[in-house]
């Protein structure tokens, strides 16, 4: 019923996660006011997105250059790896503005339901890193397939690398957390996962 | 902390409205994982909508030629016209699969809040069409401002075209709607709305 380029450009908007009907002709229809030079960036942006980043030789994390800047950084501790599943995750810690090391982007986690098995992650070069580094950080989420993946990078870096220093991200009550909104799991972790208290 | 081309991106989709940081990252995420073809047919979808698509002559309605394809519908009633704001609103009427007449598209309306005046609007050519036509069908929203340019339409349709039909889509309780969580206006609307039974 519209005009065929303003429904092609519905379809592409319909293809990004979350986007159902009304926002993709939200969004359409409001390219049509934006102004030609803004909408041109726009497009030239997607194609640049595409073509110009990889992955980072080293640790996985989206880079327009063979290394990414954090790797590329030499006053960054290169023995402190914390893993994660995607590159937003590693914009997430580098926010918090505390951890100087660096990251291993697996671009993913194992899955059985969608049948995501350890080739199809970064877990060979994990595995070839984690020989010169001192602690492996395992920070894949707490969910079902989070915590699947840490265990079994867990159990195979103990065998490949039985040096290294392997832990997990704490899981427990969040930040401003009520116990009694707290489902069975986290409760049953953030009890578990007690610290003593410094004086 | 993002390569350049992926915060671009992010920050192109960041204009879309309704679109927060975290949903254009993801959105922008999203687009690495995609085949490059698809992500060059979306960028063209964006230039093409910008390029291609104009106002059609006689209603407003977004088309890639002079006229829409409604207006060039010579099945469809054109003596019989529904004023709606927005090609959107084109769509929404289409769907219902109920209307034969033709439409007109004012792209806005009358907002003395926003300083939309009558001459920012497509009123000249609704008030030439209507020479020609039987009924004018005020579809414009419910809200303030579609109320004010309807009354505005209304007054002028009257002083230019005084043999044509000015009418305005019905004001009430909508389908499913409790009378108890109804707004007074609409309940209100409800009431001097109402009609005989029929039989």
């Amino acid at each position: 019923m519209y005009p065929k380029s303003l429904q092609e450009l519905i379809e592409a908007f319909r293809k990004l996660p979350g986007v159902g009907e009304k926002s993709a002709e939200r969004y359409a229809l409001n390219i049509t006011d934006m102004q030609e030079e803004d909408v041109r960036r726009f497009a030239q942006a997607l194609v640049d997105v595409k073509t110009k980043l990889r992955q980072c030789k080293i640790c996985g994390n989206l880079s327009e250059e063979d290394e990414c800047e954090i790797c590329k950084d030499t006053s960054r501790n290169a023995k402190q790896i914390v893993v994660v599943q995607s590159a937003k995750d590693v914009l997430a810690m580098e926010r918090l503005e505390e951890f100087n090391g660096t990251y291993h982007v697996l671009n993913g986690l194992l899955s059985s339901s969608k049948g995501i098995m350890p080739e199809d992650l970064n877990i060979d070069t994990l595995i070839k890193r984690a020989q010169e580094a001192e602690e492996i950080i395992l920070a894949t989420s707490t969910t079902m397939d989070g915590e699947m993946t840490a265990l079994y990078l867990n159990k195979i870096l103990k065998k490949e690398c039985p040096s290294v220093l392997v832990t997990r991200i704490a899981h427990g009550l969040p930040s401003g957390g009520f116990l009694d909104y707290a489902d069975e799991m986290t409760l049953a972790h953030a009890l578990s996962g007690r610290r003593k208290v410094e004086e």
